[in-house]
This record gives structure tokens, sequence and C-alpha cells, in this order.
């Protein structure tokens, strides 16, 4: 049975993105690359800032209010749809709440298969790499770094700190069928 | 019964994103925004100048392989899907296809309760508006301005050529239950 | 004597850079198009949000520090300089200084062949394009609409509110030797 | 004396912009970041694809014709006028040209205090993270990775392929006055 899903969890300024386009390039077939940040990029303007909606502390620490999450619910039921339908997806995420984030992703993908990737990364290197990016909140890579991953089960580990993309990328798809 | 999904369907640079934003803004409740441009950008990088992916010709014409339609189905279902499990959505869209297009939405959306909007938009304003943008390909506008419509029903139509994004959302948000 | 510097001066949303893209595209000569966006992209991040430097306030209010300015000095020095060694310039700029700061700009282009252009937008006009835009602070548009021009006097100028950018772009290329 | 300009030169995806990040955030004073990416970006659209401007092959290949060289030339002494008024910049470049590129800026940077720095980077490493960041023209990396480098002459090299931005940044922070 082939792989549907690939769940990749990791902080912020782990380098998911960049593993995940060097993955899209070397799997064969066409993957869809959907997560957190496309969710909130289709929320409204609002909600990045509410009480409701998604909050980014001036210390990097992010937190979410109900609204978020009845998005959220309802986002992850659709991409689940989607590899039920069809389509091959990787989803970026980061698992703001650990176990109990895996936990709803696992629920809603049950019956499909699936790959659950860790991406970890020094939290002082991610560090560098939020300033060197120049386009996210600072803090957030060294408050995520390590959290994102606690109680968290995985196929697969990989690690940036001293590892490119690319060649995460290929330990990734080494196991994808 | 409350709308959960609004169709909003205009070619390139008719100003539909803009009408979407300020849609988000004026109407009580969080709304998703998804469309074209999030597939698109979901998708591998060499399928965006790929037989079976999307093409952009130098003259503005867009054609879409059967890699894209295949994803893409899957993630019609998905955004159905989302709307099924709460999420109400605003679907951001090209129609190609013209009422095939619409018909394979109208599929996918059965049993929701939609509002179909038009976003119409002289082709030669359009295309002014194109150049101003600086981000697309020209030709696109021109080409799209029309030919999405063709064979199109609405529930309600909006033109951008003589009246501004919020004026249009006003309209459109007046016929949101 | 040809014209050797546009200066545009508008607020937030009012239509500027749009004007000017399409004012690159019909001007037959190249036009390097630079301004107090290019400007503020340049400065290290820390400057966007400390007090010496430029702060967005939650009512869109910008103020600028004296480490701004005294960059923003040199910048000018610069912009007249390029001219001064043959490139064709079109400076993008939010007057937040009115006759002040096109007081600085006159002195540092001397010698240079200018034409000034104001670009208007009425301001509730403007905020609804700044909502629509979704990626500008809301209420610089409003703030600045009237603010920018008081005390500031142009060869030409245009309005956004009923007139397209390519037609104002076509306006002002009259005007160009 | 102290350092007026810092000429940084490396390939596309060598990891130049990510250190002058990291290298504004560790200098003590407020320095501008400026290079080649703002000279293209402020040209118009049209010239990112004739004859005489800047054109990128399929293969990575980056060539310019005599409108972009007579555009850039004149932006040299532009920069080189900021710096002579006070701003203390740092240079972004790609020297397509090798040696006579350096000469070009030698020449309109003489009586400044310059420091020259090289950041090189593997060609396959770079060519990864090309592929990873996936919004460059691919083959560019690769092609620039050594070729602009030959016949330049530094007062400090670094190398990414195995260094993380912040501690390039570092090294160079500690040779400016």
């Amino acid at each position: 049975m082939m792989t549907q899903v690939i769940v990749v969890n990791g902080g912020s300024s782990s380098g998911k993105s960049g593993i995940i386009r060097c993955l899209q390039a070397v799997l064969p077939d066409p993957w869809l690359a959907l997560g957190t940040d496309t969710l909130v990029e289709a929320m409204p303007a609002s909600m990045r800032a509410s009480d409701g909606g998604i909050g980014f502390a001036a210390d990097g620490k992010v937190s979410v209010g109900p609204e978020f999450r009845a998005l959220e619910a309802a986002w992850i039921e659709g991409i689940a749809a989607m590899a039920r339908a069809g389509a091959r997806i990787v989803v970026d995420e980061v698992f703001l709440g650990g176990p109990y984030s895996q936990q709803r992703w696992r629920k809603a993908l049950e019956g499909l298969r699936v790959l659950w990737v860790g991406v970890r990364c020094e939290a002082t290197v991610a560090a560098g790499r939020e300033l060197a990016r120049g386009d996210r909140t600072r803090g957030m890579a060294a408050s995520q770094a390590d959290a994102v991953h606690h109680g968290v089960t995985y196929d697969l580990e990989v690690d940036t700190t001293h590892t490119e993309a690319m060649e995460c990328a290929r330990a990734i798809a080494a196991r994808v069928d």
C-alpha cells in the first residue's frame, strides 16, 4: 500500500519547508505541500491578531484561540479528504500542542497510510537561521525547537543542524512507498 | 440555512482577491479564503512548467494538463469536506473551463449552501491593472476577462471596472445568510 | 533638456507604485524606480521597530527617528548622484514631513531637471484599497491621504479615486521630455 | 578610519543575503543593505527579459546587456555617493564579470574604506539550497558558484558549506572598524 500522506513536524526555522520543496522535487509523483502557513494565510487578517485567532508575542511565543482551533479542525478534515480522493500530500506542521496535535491528525487520517517525520534543529542554530531569513518574528525558532517534539512519535527523524535539506529529503523519500 | 461556501469566479487581475480580503473583513464570522493560487502554490515547482502540469504561454494563455486536473479534483473534494466539517469558505477561482469548471465544483459542493459570484472587469482595464501589479504574466487578464464567464451562472455579479473592491464586497456580504 | 528625475509623492495605498510600474512600461527609455519602500527594506530589521528608526503605530501613524533621517539624507544624496551619472529615476515617495520633505529632495536634486507629481486618492477609497491589498498596516492610507500633500507643490497632479493607474501614467508620461 | 562599505560577493544561493541580515543585526551601527537584487527590482519589468536588459536562461546562466550595464554604472556611482554622504553600506553583489566587476566597484569606491568579502559555497550544496528555496531559476547556483570568484581578491573569505550565516557574519563583523 502506498504512502498517502507525509506529516512533517518541526519548529519554526527548522528547515521543514526547504526539505519539503526538495522532497517534491525528488519524489517521482507530484505531491501537494500544504500546511500551517497555508491555513494562517487563508484566515481573515483580523484573526492574525485577535484573542480567538492566532497571536505572535514579542518573545516569539505563538498562541491560538478557539476560532483558530475550529477552522483548523475543519482544515484537517479537508486535507484528509483530499488524500482519500487521491492526492498525495505532504503536511508542513508545527505541533504547538505536541502529542495532542499529533492525535488530532492521527484521528483525521485514520485508514490512510501516513509517514510521520520529525525535523529537528538545535535551538541556537535555528535562531540564527531565523535571523538570517529576516521574515519571521524573532524568538519563534528557539521557543519551538524542542517543544514541538515532546511526546510526539515518528517513523523517521532528520536533523538539519548539520545536514542539508536535500539530504534530509532523500532520507525521507527512501521511506516513501 | 446559512451560506457555507462562496465561489468567486473571475479572470486574472479582475480584482477577486481584493474583494475577498474585504469580504473577510466585513463578514462577521471568520471565513477561509482558498483558491487556484493556493493550489498552484502547493504543487511541485516542476509542475508549473510541465506538460502534465500548468503552463503560462508568452501571450498569457494558461493551459493545464492531466496531472494538474487530477490534483485539482482531489483539492475540490477536500474543500467541500472542509465546508462540511464546519469551515465557511470563500473559493477564489478562475473557471478556465467555463461551465465545465462550474459543474465540477457544483457536483463536489452538492448539499452545501453555495453563493455563486461572478467578478467582471473590462478587458482593457484588467490589462492595465495587470501591468500596474507587476507580478503577473502579461496577457492573462485580457485573455481571461470574458472567457471565464461564458456559460457560467451566478447568484450575483459584480463589476470592478468602476466599482471599488470594498463596495463589491458589501454587495456580496448582503447576500450571505 | 530632458527630464532626469520624476518625484512621485502620495499617501500609502494611493496607487503610486502601480502608476510607476505603468510609467516604466510606457516610457520609451528604461527608468529606475526607487523609493521609501526600497530604503526601509535596506535598513536593519531592528530599525523597523526602534525609537531611532521607523515605527508603525496601531492606528497607522508612521513616525521616524534620527537614525532613520540620517540614513535617508545619505540615500537622497545617492539617488541624486545616480541621476547625475545618467540613470533616469522615478522616486516613489511619501512626504511625511510635507514641504520639509520636498525641500530636502529639492536641495539634493539641484541642477537636475525634475518633474514633481502628486498622486491623490480620497481617504475612504484609499482605506478600502489598503484593506483589499491586505499587506499594509491599517490606518496608514487614511492618515496620510491628505497630510502628505499639505504645502507641497507639483508640476502635475493625478487622482486615482476614479482614474486607472495606466491613464495616470500616460498623463505623466506626456509631461516627460 | 572606519569601514564605510562592505562589498560581499558570492554566487546565487551561496547565502550572502542571510549573512548580510545577520551582519546588520550584529553590527552596532545601522548599515544599509543594497545589491544586485535591489537594482534588478528597480528596473522596468520589460528589461528582465530583453536583449538589452538581463536574461535568465533555462540552464541558470545570467546574461546582461548594454542597457543594464548603463543603469548599473549609475547605480554604483550612487551607492558610492551614499557612502560618502555618511551611510554605511553593505553591498550584496554577484560579480558575473569577475575581476572586471570588482574593478568597476573599486574605481567608484575610491577614497572610501572598503572591506571586500567573498562568500563561497560548494556548487552541489548551493544547488540543493537553490532547490530548497524554491524561488530561483534552477542552475544559477551551480553556474555561479566558482565563476564569480575567479580573479577577485578579498580581505576576507567565508564559506557557508559547513558554516552558519551567523558565524560568517560574526567573522566579518570582527573585521569592521
